[in-house]
């Protein structure tokens, strides 16, 4: 029987919608190795740029073959840990999943692993990045996104038994990609050590600033671009209207969200900028980068439940949470290159509590019930909604941080103990490019001759 | 009472159409700030990518809080001159604006000040800059929007009382955005004067080059990209079908749209390569750029109401234009480092004339009546329509040029006077990053080392 | 008559959907141009930008003037050879197509010519690249097109005389685009000659490493992207409803492309990486780019015919095609800077081979015939379709080798002919931006200083 023409509508509309925001959470992973190449030495651009490229590559196929079914392969028997179906795509399309859903989640899904790259970045061995990028990739992070998105997942605010009566609320995963990605980052970082010449024989920290601030401007403003993707394409469907309403629906949401989005990184930015104008006394861009990337992570998870006001004060705390982690890591001696474990570790924990506090009554039941009348939920503290949200989005944040911790901390251990983790010193100094990628990411001239031509070029650089 | 299914697929439909729309236009921020970035020297690079991220952080919040309601904020007594309603988002969404229609302007509003910080490149102070932007974005150009898309601005082809039976036809704001920060620009550029030594003491111009091409080409193809949404995304609604046709409706017009702003920047771009190849004697590619983007500034007032050959005219003498006022430029010693006053003062106000010149009757009515019949409008003096439109398109580059300098003229005047717009000559020489933005956007490995650490590395760049 | 709301809803989805497309396909155009920037030396970069730039503002001129016209112009008496309407849009929009298709079929236009560029880069006259540029786009893709996409062209699937009782399957242009591309760069390159000094006086090949990794990291992730709008955009419809199917359309098989580009890309990157780290010893991210590359040329062919697996089988071979053909291209001295002719012309015969053999019923009915019950047409050979499919595949590839080569062939030999094709000896040494285009890519700041300023700067790079 063909479907009708309203269904054909219907899919036609959502799909568009999701397709075209599962490209622009895409290009984030170009983002990401923009920020990374830009935020790192010369020597090691290749490497993290590789890195990149692999979290995307590797993670299509494991995402594929199993990486999508552990998070959304609900089966006739649901099981709120860890899905089962739908390995390598079998038995999709169906009602509830389509292509450009899986599509959508793939995306999703190589970004984890692309923050934890920045962590680790410039003293690990390619292996080691290879095989943790397809243990996060394709289970670590696919058993969180069970637990919080799929419908049978056990902290779901979808699920048929919610956690105190709520479930927790990670819209579009502060907690489920950012959090994850940097306790992920955090181990591996920790176990790692700092950078060869960090911190000099005194203690004191030495700058390791980035060979190309224009890099990283650039990697921001691409990060920006898909995170609309990212936010406002995570209703999965826009065509659906609230009934207690007279022209509202998750049209109207999407467009909040963008709104949200924009306000909560616009105003961690100024925040950062005049932050640490006081702090280090000038006007620092990549500082303003930084800071608007934490105000974006943390609104990720309240993003569809929160007034535009309350973005503000999302971003206004995110700025601090990020300048705050910052100094203590350096006090703690901690070396993170790309601030990955402060940035998405320290704010996506903050969105997930923020969104506990200010989460609005009508958004969440629109968000998660279709605006359905009588529906009754928990939602923000400050809101007037009770505690029950709040401890559901505690509990997701004390959740993430053990198994994120009990899974990856032992990975980077055990690659630690083999010898498989950190690069030599040698290589180190000479970095990662020439000993482990072929040469330089960055090529004069003068190294493509060969002695046997007996002129040599023009001064051509 | 909840939405019809009519009404929830025609809001999905015009809000998807409206919301990627905006995020394009989104992008033209990046293409800013890379074309800037390339076109400067590297001593100012990471200063002016911080204004292009300044622009979009701090026009967030000035937008949100009352650019918006100044530009659109028509109220129960609706106010010719500035809009006094929806200040911080109140009362959004209503039912003539929600979200994503204050996401697309507010990404507009952002470009305006983006145009005037190449006017200004390489020798203006940071604070100067904050306070300039804050004051373009938040006021004088929301006040400009106002007369010319609010319907109840006084220029406004779609007010109850149209200025020459006509109002002014600037669809997507050759006149609102281009012109207006171009003007900004030549104020700012004028006030201050040109860079240190880009005339000897013979008063002959000494070439600046910017220090990297291959950023101006990503930056202007990132804005050729942006500019499909900057253009193509003005209908606000695709979803609108015109009476007196069989199948035509704005979809058709949105393609349209898409297709003369591609052939009006091309052309342009054509006349520019072959135009510059016979003046300088040589192909270059800067040239070409600035030549698109002079099109494309151009046909942005027009594109809606023209056929697809008068685009090309149009481009044709936009490369003009910009060729000639960059000679006049250079002969009166006025130094804009990214000739934007020329091109999107020049090319912008050209492309209002062109607007009065070729509008087509039907495509006029199609715009801004959903071309319903029996509706009578001036149009393109060329084309028949009588002068009521060129005569409105006049008197916005008049109106705009006074407003904008009765306000800017004064601000950097001020500035100036109080010593805040220019830095020292010694700062100059030096580069704004290392004198305000601590340090460098391109970082040699040997400036990360400390000297309490014995070795040295081995040669890595 | 007004349009039907019905058919304002369809025309409105079906336009954003291609629209969009449309937009992402342009974007290829930048990702070539860093690519190519990024892969040759800083000494050629301005140039091979400027090219690229160059094919699209010619393009856009050419395809609007005659290449549509020659590709899509059925008239009342139809031909399967060329088009013979439309010239200028005249009569566009019509039933048939309208202004956006228009852009959409423009921005693969421009495509062709951009392989091209690559396999000539670093020694061409300009003048000879805005000769074959414009007869590249202008005649001999729209020709071919014509053929395989044109309901009249004597190989399309949806012509009214099926070759074979089949027709070629090249959904969105492995060979239309592709392979085309691949085979004009061939003959430019082997007209041309190796660069100077690729291969030393012992015969032995010199590395030249393009002179910057970052951008060919850039230039891959924005093809990846824009590759999004190639092959999942190539529907033109996406509200097209399959009547034996309770709930799919063109919007299911939109998702499917997606997920097979995406997967083949993966694949021959995965495969590339390791099969490159066995031969040469390290793992190169600008290999695992080009691999990726190959399979995303590859799948273009049959992405919306085939099942998921087996776009992992197409990616596969496509590693290796493109591994094998660029040994075998070494050990002949052909020189293509780029790898053009292996990876556009080598992986796209293989596409339209593996589609042959691979391409899927249910699909193929779905694709040329809105999944009509009834309809009988082979597919592929190893999913028991018989070899009808197949031998219109070959016959595609051979068709279009043998028409490039006769007419792109005799260009270039003529323009060698007439010494208009390589740039001197004295000018390759020097750089083509030197010699054509007025100065390098990239600016130090000594090079912008009048000696008649008494004072030099500090040091400021």
């Amino acid at each position: 029987m063909e479907v009708s023409w309203e269904q054909s509508v219907e899919d036609s509309i959502n799909t568009i919608y999701l397709l075209f925001s599962a490209y622009l959470v895409f290009v984030m992973q170009l983002g990401f190795a923009m920020l990374c190449a830009g935020s790192v030495r010369a020597k090691n651009a290749m490497n993290i740029m590789l890195t990149n490229v692999v979290d995307a590559v590797v993670g299509s196929i494991s995402y594929y073959l199993f990486g999508f079914a552990f998070a959304f392969g609900d089966g006739s028997v649901s099981n709120p840990f860890i899905g089962t179906n739908f390995f390598a795509l079998f038995n999709i399309p169906n009602s509830s999943y389509d292509y450009t859903f899986f599509l959508y989640q793939w995306a999703f899904a190589i970004a984890a692993a692309g923050i934890t790259s920045g962590s680790i970045a410039e003293r690990t061995q390619f292996t080691a990045y290879l095989i943790f990028s397809f243990f996060l990739t394709g289970f670590v992070y696919p058993v969180v996104a069970h637990w919080v998105w799929s419908s049978s997942g056990w902290l779901s605010p979808s699920s048929s038994e919610l956690l105190f009566g709520s479930g927790a609320i990670d819209f579009a995963g502060s907690g489920v990609v950012h959090l994850v990605g940097g306790i992920a980052g955090f181990w591996g970082s920790f176990i790692e050590g700092p950078r060869f010449g960090r911190f000099d024989s005194f203690g004191k920290p030495v700058q390791m600033r980035g060979h190309n601030a224009t890099l990283v401007v650039l990697g921001t403003f691409l990060l920006w671009f898909g995170w609309y993707g990212f936010n406002a394409g995570s209703f999965d469907k826009i065509l659906v209207s609230y009934p207690t309403t007279t022209d509202q629906g998750n049209w109207t949401a999407v467009g909040r969200v963008a709104v949200t989005t924009t306000l909560a990184g616009s105003t961690a930015g100024i925040v950062t900028l005049f932050g640490r104008r006081l702090l280090v006394g000038h006007w620092d861009a990549l500082d303003v980068c930084n800071g608007l990337l934490g105000g974006f992570v943390a609104i990720t998870s309240g993003c569809s439940v929160v007034e535009p006001w309350a973005a503000i004060v999302c971003g206004f705390f995110a700025a601090w949470v990020l300048i705050g982690l910052n100094i203590l890591a350096l006090k703690l001696k901690f070396d993170d290159p790309l601030e990955a474990t402060q940035l998405h570790g320290g704010c996506g924990a903050w969105g997930l509590i923020f969104t506990g506090l200010f989460a609005k009554e009508e958004f969440v039941v629109q968000t998660f019930d279709s605006g359905e009348s009588g529906v009754v939920r928990p939602y923000g503290v400050l809101m007037g909604g009770g505690w029950g949200l709040l401890g559901a989005q505690v509990v997701e944040v004390l959740v993430i941080v053990v198994w994120v911790s009990l899974t990856m901390g032992p990975l980077f251990y055990t690659l630690h103990k083999l010898k498989l983790l950190r690069i030599s010193v040698d290589d180190e100094i000479a970095g990662l490019d020439i000993s482990s990628h072929g040469g330089h990411a960055y090529v004069h001239q003068e190294e493509n001759q060969s002695p046997f031509i007996a002129y040599r070029p023009l001064q051509d650089h």
